[in-house]
């Protein structure tokens, strides 16, 4: 099992490479191979779009590698999905993609692209508390399928977004088809209001009444001022 | 010329109110309506959800109204917006309505609704630098169509967004009709990294390519930085 680390957004920390690659090591079931395009920097992107999206069409068709890890998230995987996604290669068909925040752009795309995927945790997030074991819970599922590994109230297919990478992949050329999934909100530090706001999107279009698990209306009790 | 103010997202300031009641008395070609809800609180919203509403569809079907004036922006238009547009009055088809900001929402429904909208300075601008003649310029059009209270370099028809406001409403039911429509983005305090992920969203958005001024994609300079 090889795994292909590739930075479609935001650049991934040498110190948290160092920490995924030592608990690699120590399971000794899986290859990672870290794209040296993680630790480019332009901008708070991991390199100028050419470079990122020369990094993933690459281990997207290299038929070695059986899963693309997405380093991290942040800001910058929309901007290159498209292009990413244009005249497959055979090979891409072939493997699993997994990430979530930013990243959700390119899974979103590639789920209606008909590849695989999963909403999981990445390799900054070694930097988190708990982190080692999130990593630990994405490699089980990469390398063994480990249902354990998996969300256990969840019945059937699903997808997990923030509300803003949701929001914003509606109606462009990345919307996947939502017909039967659970759909599960990932939002860590808005505001109410633009949560409330991203809420109105949501429930008033109409591609998102297809989910399994309609989104609600948030009661919106304002505990954060607006910064206006 | 009867003008009424209600406020459908946040709460318009007393001394603001004074300010346009002075510059109206002034005048004296006009007569200012300042609807009691302008000043109701909730949250950060003029007052719940049913009172805004309420306020707005009493003056939207009050036959002795000649024009809507929305107080200010902020947020919470969206919530109201779909019940404020159903089963319309014919006197609401009979006058203006002007604004701007998250008011925005509120103009895209009636504008697709076949109602006369006009995008223009808000009674709590008069606060702003500048705000003086803000308001002198909405009310020469609002009482005289004064063709020079017009932005002069626009050729036809027009519409003015914030980014957010536009990208939350596109595949709602409030989007309107682009077509032919000159599209002018009000940004005035948003990180670069959100403007291009609002940029992306709208660009790739088929209903967008409609208007006569396409957007264009941001360059992305990063002067200020990403929150994480």
């Amino acid at each position: 099992m090889r795994i292909a680390v590739v930075a479609p957004s935001c650049t991934l920390k040498r110190d948290a490479a160092e920490a995924v690659q030592a608990i690699v090591d120590e399971r000794g079931d899986c290859e990672l191979i870290i794209h040296p395009q993680c630790f480019l920097t332009d901008g708070h992107f991991a390199g100028p779009d050419e470079a990122r999206l020369s990094a993933l069409r690459e281990v997207m068709a290299d038929s070695s590698v059986d899963a693309v890890w997405f380093a991290r998230g942040g800001y910058g995987s929309n901007r290159i999905a498209e292009a990413a996604l244009a005249s497959l290669p055979e090979a891409a068909r072939a493997k699993l993609y997994i990430g979530y925040s930013d990243a959700g752009f390119l899974l979103a795309g590639m789920h209606k692209a008909g590849l695989a995927v999963a909403w999981g945790p990445m390799p900054q997030d070694v930097a988190r508390d708990g982190g080692d074991a999130a990593i630990r819970r994405a490699l089980d599922w990469l390398v063994k399928r480990d249902a354990a590994a998996l969300e256990p109230e969840l019945a059937g297919p699903a997808m997990a977004f923030n509300l803003t990478v949701l929001s914003n992949l509606l109606g462009t050329s990345l919307e996947p088809d939502f017909t039967g999934v659970e759909l599960l909100i990932e939002e860590v530090s808005e505001h109410l209001y633009a949560i409330d706001r991203s809420m109105f999107h949501l429930t008033a279009t109409p591609a998102l009444r297809r989910t399994r698990s309609p989104c609600a209306r948030c009661p919106c009790p304002w505990p954060r001022s607006p910064p206006w």
